[in-house]
């Protein structure tokens, strides 16, 4: 039943407060029972980027007709617009800030919609904190079967934030990204696709890879983490899809000092 | 059915150990499949008036007939009584060290019992993790139909810890509040409710009001983050029903250098 | 029935990222609704040994037929096996690098498999996230009712480490432990068992106790916490049946600087 399909939340809201339980208990009020799968909550505060990055490499992994609830809201209480976003297999429910970037680039995004019926909403609701007073419920009436244009006129101006590509260089034969978020191995995950890699080693007749980054060069690319040396940067296709450096059983954040925003530079060896 | 309520648990426990999801085993061994929600486990260790604070914010969020658990209980093992506390909608399971003291405050407070029944305990039972051996169990079984007063007899003498309050001052004109919790994003959170700002405000005819911390001073209350100057100290009336002090898009914490105990003075401009 | 008991997730992937959500992810997409239980997930990263310790702590809490999915995995993708092992009351799914080694040891040990039925993996499978691509969705399918067999071939030299034990000096009349956890609260946690600490006190006809441990000694071992003077080190026996330093409202790890692998040495008094 579609009523037991997951609710995930993403917030940066931490672990030090009740935040993310209370937006649990509201849920759980309007349905009991719902399964509320926590995606993330320490994502950075306020970066909407890294949410929307993070978002990007895990939504597909549930099941279809998830609801993801996403909370990086700095703009609470102000202009910005709740929405309520469909795509062919999922519901995503966030404030209007381009978190969902990445979700509209895909050709699986289907309608947006603001959210304005306020009888779905916490009374009162504050100003504050629209997790609990809007997206929680908002979440929970849809999950019970509200249809979605019953919570909003349908938008076509939602907000998009430019996506971070690598910038490929045919001059001087180079693939340039940048790393969008550390994860808690201190691995630098990039915005090199699979996709970017496979077309950039299609241009330089498969010869092997250099990588830099600050003053550091890594020769080729590894299959799995325990083929790097102990100690060293090296890279690697992450399992979500883009290029990482690490560092076998290391953390390559401390050993390199690099972190989101490291220029990391592909070319042939 | 009751049974498909939640149990909240809101403890010190942190991270970086299993003793919550312990508890959670020992649960679902009594009554497989009922929902357990994480309220907070951060709280700081061993501090029973923080805790009390964070549960007072968030149990009314919760559907009826919720059973909160709360394990800050620096004196385990010894004199301080398990207790079971009913009100009008919720069950509170918890030592009797004044964690619940807001609780008690409130209408809807109906019976305290000491929790004696050690049938209903974990066997062998431990002396330093009443939450696995004491609390889980008996959360279960009440969750399943066991009625409070099988747990042991009914109490009158529950610990009250004094509430911090914010003191009103005729003659000066201000009203001094505290600062009694530091959340996720450097938010300073006062104990100086709503109904507090408003008696105050009706005081000083209305007027604009100063707040001082430290050595800055704040000039009027802001009504969603966004509208603060970033970088700049502001301050809120919270989501919780509390004056907070913020910066936008930053850290009040660390830009004011205050934190807990902190205190917060409000005068007319 | 069989399929509403537990999936527990033990994992060192802490919670900047969202892994261990995406874990879920995978496992409600086979499987709607099965309880899923953090055990923790802040295990010291790629540290096998303390992750072993903290599953031996924990595992016996949950109901029989709970699944329990270990991944601490820095040999993820290389010559390392995936395993899964059946102990008479649970199910553990795991890398082989010996990880389950307390497992082994207990009587309860039956069979171990290597998960080999890559049409149970997700599809397709990456080889630095096994924990997303073989063990998720395995411990899934074998709660849905796959049996354990049809995941690949019984095995019998899986990789056992060796356990960290006190030593025993009759000759010095001494019991030699390691500190093998420091947890949140800063209590050390040692190998010493309740059973290593019966039998030292019968040989020493039930003498008071000396515990040494850097430069200090303690005298005698508390029965609670709340027994300790503060701002002291003291010693209890944990909840977990191993004995602990600790100060009463206190971090001992901060008070004395130590941490994993101090050593630990008793003496009669």
């Amino acid at each position: 039943m579609k009523a037991h399909k997951p609710i995930t939340l993403l917030t940066d809201f931490g672990h030090y407060d009740p935040y993310v339980g209370i937006m649990k208990g509201v849920i759980l009020g309007i349905l009991p029972q719902v399964p509320i799968i926590d995606l993330c909550h320490r994502c950075s505060a306020y970066d909407i980027a890294e949410a929307a990055f993070l978002l990007h490499l895990s939504y597909r992994y549930f099941p279809a007709e998830t609801i993801h609830v996403i909370v990086v809201d700095p703009g609470v209480g102000g202009p910005r617009r709740p929405l309520l976003v469909t795509t062919e297999r999922y519901y995503f429910i966030a404030p209007d800030n381009g978190i969902l970037s990445y979700i509209y680039e895909t050709g699986d995004f289907r309608r947006a919609f603001e959210i304005t019926a306020s009888h779905y909403f916490l009374n009162p609701s504050s100003s504050t904190f629209h997790g609990r007073d809007i997206f929680a419920p908002v979440a929970a009436y849809l999950r019970k079967g509200i249809p979605p244009e019953a919570f909003g006129p349908e938008i076509h101006d939602v907000v998009k934030l430019p996506l971070s590509r690598p910038q490929w260089s045919r001059k001087e034969g180079t693939l340039k990204g940048t790393v969008l978020h550390v994860d808690s191995f201190g691995n630098l995950i990039t915005n090199i696709s699979h996709h970017d890699l496979e077309e950039f080693r299609s241009t330089i007749s498969r010869r092997k890879i250099a990588i830099k980054l600050g003053g550091s060069e890594i020769q080729g690319i590894k299959t799995f983490f325990a083929q790097g040396e102990e100690g060293r940067l090296e890279a690697i296709m992450g399992s979500c899809g883009y290029l990482e450096i690490f560092v076998n059983r290391g953390n390559a954040s401390l050993v390199s000092g690099m972190g989101k925003g490291t220029e990391v530079i592909l070319s042939p060896l």
